[in-house]
């Protein structure tokens, strides 16, 4: 996070590293690392650069989303200025890249450089996907692989790649986050709507964003004609008013939305799960299985 | 530029790379490759790799600045919106990342990435220094460094590790790349002032975005008093009226810092003259030298 020549970097990164994160990305790393044998120094490496790649999403999608809230505090966007948050993401970016060359690895630059394209090219997708209401569940599912799961993907199979593990053993890495990642992003998606503590921004952001989540996806597929009207104010026109939030959950709650999006999270950490099975046993394996787990508590 | 998924992405990167540019950056690193004897196909990548990284920033640039014009042509925040040119800026980068594993080469990626981090921490600096009267020309050279030169002297670096060049070859290739990309950055923002055409954007640009650049810097240092106070109401405080533009440059004149930033950038010619010294003679050299007359060539 150091800069000699721009004291503005690390004040930006600190405030947003230091809000704290469940830091569950670099924690794939080191533990599939670990898991496949790996006892050298560079999986802190890695673990680190995954970490920067995610902060540096999440100092742009905060410029893109205009938020003003993240992990419970005020965004560098709001703190600073857009500037700052597009410039300084650059520079974690870019430092992300410098640090996994310590690793030594073209296979590894590989996975993470196509993982940090999928992102980008998940998030413009949902860029051009908001709002238009003719969003179905697959455009969801390959805007949720790029901007969330790839990360989870590549940190998991990075740590295996690191560790030398065989083909077989680096794609149930894959796997497992990649499911793992669905189902994390699913789950975040449907807190927006129930609320809840600890998911440090405020019930019905991505409501008044327009983000067509999953639960909306499938409350707009059931929708009759006076339900799609509304639908195509809120979301499509944008013309938002007071109690179209409760309205919104509740024509999610009447068409089961919300359950179901809840059963697609947990059909998800099944398969994570499956894929944990191709992994040699080990209490770091049930670790993983552990944090399948975690990332849908909240929806319990 | 392709993406299967996105149709934003191939739209704002082609409004961009069409509009056409000098291409210079991708050229130094084809021509370094050649001089220094390659014969393979991995140069193209890393042309494609350096002119990709130089059109993210040039994304992100027209972000931070708020411009509305590029190369003659309406910027892609504009046609687009800012979150258009945010994302695929990332996208863009991290493709460039994914080129450049092409060539194989660890060396490489890292010359590549810490340009990278470089560029960005050089805009952070400039964001910092920007409006700030007490900003020096030690503090520009580092901005220009950064923003500028890193990415030309990685350019031409490059070209030359991937040819298999000996250390004092990659050197001067790299000592050419940073004194003829401080001569361009000087020249650039001589001409804001000068005018003329072919710049693709407005006159004073730069005055009116309150950037401290080189001739400003020079004339803020010989100012008495009551200019004193001038600086500190356009730059500082930016209150700009009809004909500050016409007073600033007055001023500069007046003080010698357009004559005197004008030498400066022929003195770098000179010293990217001198590096090319350390290279073998050929034909390719000598249009290095021309490209360096040819940056300071619309300052005649």
């Amino acid at each position: 996070m150091a800069s000699e020549h721009a004291p503005r970097i690390p004040e930006v990164t600190a405030h947003l590293i230091e809000a704290g994160g469940k830091r569950l990305r670099p924690m794939l790393t080191l533990a599939a690392a670990r898991l496949m044998g790996y006892d050298g120094p560079h999986h802190v490496h890695l673990a680190a650069t995954v970490e920067f790649i995610h902060t540096a999403t999440l100092l742009h999608d905060d410029v893109v989303d205009e938020s003003a809230k993240r992990r419970g505090r005020p965004t560098a966007n709001l703190l600073w200025d857009n500037k700052s948050s597009v410039l300084v993401g650059d520079y974690l970016f870019a430092r992300s890249f410098q640090l996994m060359t310590e690793a030594d690895s073209m296979p590894i630059m590989r996975i993470l450089s196509n993982a940090a394209a999928t992102i980008a090219e998940g998030e413009v997708l949902q860029l051009t996907a908001a709002q238009n209401l003719a969003t179905g569940e697959d455009v969801y599912l390959q805007v949720v692989r790029g901007k969330t799961a790839a990360l989870f993907a590549a940190a998991t199979e990075v740590g295996g790649v690191l560790a030398g593990a065989d083909d077989d053993a680096v794609a149930a890495l894959h796997a497992y986050g990649d499911a793992m990642g669905i189902a994390f992003q699913i789950a975040d998606d449907l807190l927006d709507f129930w609320g809840g503590d600890g998911i440090g921004k405020d019930k019905g952001d991505d409501f008044r964003d327009r983000k067509l989540t999953l639960p909306l996806i499938k409350a707009i597929a059931l929708a009759d004609d006076e339900e799609r009207a509304f639908w195509q104010r809120t979301i499509e026109a944008g013309r938002q008013e007071a109690g179209d939030l409760e309205r919104a959950i509740d024509l999610m709650t009447r068409h089961g939305a919300l359950e179901a999006t809840r059963a697609d999270a947990f059909a998800w950490v099944d398969t994570s799960k499956t894929a944990l099975e191709g992994l040699p046993e080990h209490p770091i394996r049930d670790m993983l299985s552990d944090i399948s787990d975690y990332v849908v508590a909240r929806l319990n």
